[in-house]
């Protein structure tokens, strides 16, 4: 380690530039959004580049069953690298930031590294992993939860889209099933640069969120099913309608989500009526329920209340329910040591910091189950995401990209 | 008029087999209901079905520019007919008897009068009407709006469906655009059979209705544009959710009309949430409100206290409203006459009456614009229609006919 590394600072041109250009690929024309939904010909165009960017630099690439490709510095001392990564797929209404920052700016700290000739005990290392979006394959971050042995190989190459293309056949297609094994190697610790994707950063005038880790999420499917009649000639008293049961579900999530408080959030994002026509009362409503919380207990408490509710308000219209759980996962904490390195870094370079958790899966949840993991969140304007119109300020994303780059020099000059 | 018309009764399994017939033709495969769009394939074949079934019987036809077809006993007094009729258009999900057994019934009454040799001193008449349902055109009960002359002809006939396909070059196609008049001549009085399509009659033991009027119909549909945002990351209070205020608006829906009582319903039939996911809280909600009551001044106040509400609750989450009435009609009533004439025929044959309003529109309340007319219902299973499994025991089938028929002969016999 030389000991100069104090005073170097990202290319944030380079790295706009590099953000603007992987953009085009998918981008959706009059917007400044992409589509690249994982395993696409957008998504293996997408991957080709920053592939060819990784080696430009003379980075070590390595691709593994499921897709995921990891670039190293060259090293012989055999220690585990510093990573950072994040993923290159998006939604089908996607932006230019999520996913695409982590990686690029990733690619940035090492490209400043190589160029300034620091020489660093640990190597680093950038990831993008497939399909963290889940737009296409469920689930979303799949390919960090395969590197980190979450799920076998075999059954994430078996997972069908929606026409019922698989995902180890897609890989194929596009070239990118490589042949490095899963799990992968463990890091010696991890650190991912992500848009917040919501509003408070911006709201509280901060620009560096420091991670203390990602929300317990839990997703119900409700089908209510009640008796489809006339609106005109059915009395009130004679209707069973899933419809009235699903609104009064809708409402009482908001209540219990604003009743808890703290961190607690409560969302029906999805609701189908059938037939869904003004003159009658729907045969059948579809509706999704998420709630999400920092605290396992809090969490378990608010699914007891909404079971409890949906139950006797159902009962109480004639409406039969069948629910599925979408999906269910205990929330996550970062590590300590990585949390004061990030917030200790930021503040010498005169940002402003907040300890936030992530509403959002990141693969970083994936990668703190083998090492010591934290993550980085600047600011999203108005909080928008999973939107073309989705936008963080250069100055942000370059503040950003330099705690990154002091955090992993740190990490991978001392270790903890 | 001979004497001995008081011993007639219609022939029910006549009856039965014509409905049959007539509902094999757009036949929903593995139901026993048929789709019969207004001035498809299928509703030409149905119309030629029956208007052959008109001229076996040696009546007058009398097709218009708007397609409806008018079948009358030849007659030289000079005197207008008693009319009776309905539509045989279906909805796409459409059962065997809505409409049909109205066309069919009349058609029965006429064959049994002229069957038995019994004369009278007024004609009797038969209608189907165009487009009663109003699901490939809007309005519903067009047909008959032209018939009464409440809409013009050359409007009429320049109407689109969700295609662009034209209402007169759908009549010009089927052979079914007709050369008199519109509108039509005044008959002496109109009664027209019909299913319930609710669950009054079969909930209550009783088997005849003796309709009362209809409802009036308030329908309108509300555009809530809030702010899409990320479900895990945005904390309660800075969302705007169009999809809350619509639960909101639909659980206000049914507790006024709860509140209101009487003859009040009120039905949230459609919603639907953009973009409709999980973890996204909605950017837009469109839903449907619809309003029915007998009583004009109860029902304007539904809708004053119903549009109070959308405006607060929207106001309070910061979601924008845009309104549009999609229909508005005041409650028909019918003429008592009528009523007394049907309420005494039904129970000179033994059957239980109830007076009711009907919830649904019937081409009824457009002839109610021109002449005395009345309606008569027979029960529906369940409440069940505009659904393939729409039933009406075969009894009750049998009741209503010969109502029908004792009603047109004392109609046409004394008058009023």
């Amino acid at each position: 380690m030389t000991a100069d590394h104090g005073s170097l600072a990202i290319d944030t041109d380079r790295l706009l530039r590099h953000l603007a250009e992987l953009c085009e690929i998918g981008a959706i024309p009059g917007t400044t959004g992409c589509a690249r939904l994982a395993l696409t010909d957008e998504d293996k165009a997408g991957r080709d580049l920053v592939l060819a960017w990784m080696r430009d630099l003379g980075l070590d690439i390595r691709i593994d069953g499921i897709g995921n490709v990891v670039a190293s510095t060259p090293s012989e001392s055999g220690l585990a690298p510093v990573m950072t990564g994040s993923h290159i797929d998006t939604v089908a209404t996607g932006g230019k930031y999520d996913g695409n920052l982590g990686v690029l700016a990733g690619l940035e700290v090492i490209e400043t590294v190589i160029s300034s000739g620091v020489r660093l005990p640990r190597p680093l290392a950038v990831a993008f992993f497939t399909d963290e979006e889940g737009a296409r394959f469920a689930p979303d971050m799949l390919g960090s939860l395969v590197f980190v042995g979450g799920m076998a190989l075999e059954s994430s190459l078996t997972i069908e889209d929606s026409s019922g293309a698989v995902v180890g056949d897609e890989l194929e297609r596009i070239g990118y099933r490589g042949t490095a094994p899963t799990p992968g190697p463990t890091p010696h610790a991890y650190v991912e640069l992500h848009i917040e994707q919501g509003p408070v950063l911006e709201g509280s005038g901060i620009r560096i969120g420091v991670v203390e880790g990602v929300q317990g999420i839990s997703w119900t499917e409700l089908k209510l099913r009640g008796q489809s009649c006339h609106a005109g000639t059915t009395p009130m008293q004679l209707r069973r309608d899933p419809g009235l049961v699903a609104s009064r579900i809708c409402t009482f999530v908001n209540d219990l989500a604003m009743d808890l408080g703290g961190a607690q959030v409560g969302t029906v994002g999805a609701m189908t009526f059938t037939p869904n026509l003004v003159n009658v009362v729907p045969s059948e409503v579809t509706m999704t329920v998420d709630l999400r919380n920092t605290d396992e207990a809090v969490l378990r408490a608010a699914e007891a209340q909404f079971t409890t509710h949906v139950s006797s308000v159902a009962q109480r219209a004639g409406v039969e329910v069948e629910r599925r759980t979408l999906a269910r996962f205990e929330p996550v904490s970062f590590d300590q040591r990585v949390m004061e390195v990030v917030e200790r870094n930021a503040r010498s370079l005169g940002h402003s910091t907040r300890r936030m958790p992530s509403g959002a899966g990141h693969d970083a949840q994936m990668l703190s189950r083998i090492c010591p993991t934290g993550m980085i969140f600047v600011p999203s304007v108005n909080g928008v995401s999973h939107n073309v119109s989705e936008y963080t300020d250069p100055a942000d994303i370059a503040a950003g990209a330099n705690v990154l780059l002091r955090t992993m020099l740190e990490l991978a000059a001392t270790g903890f």
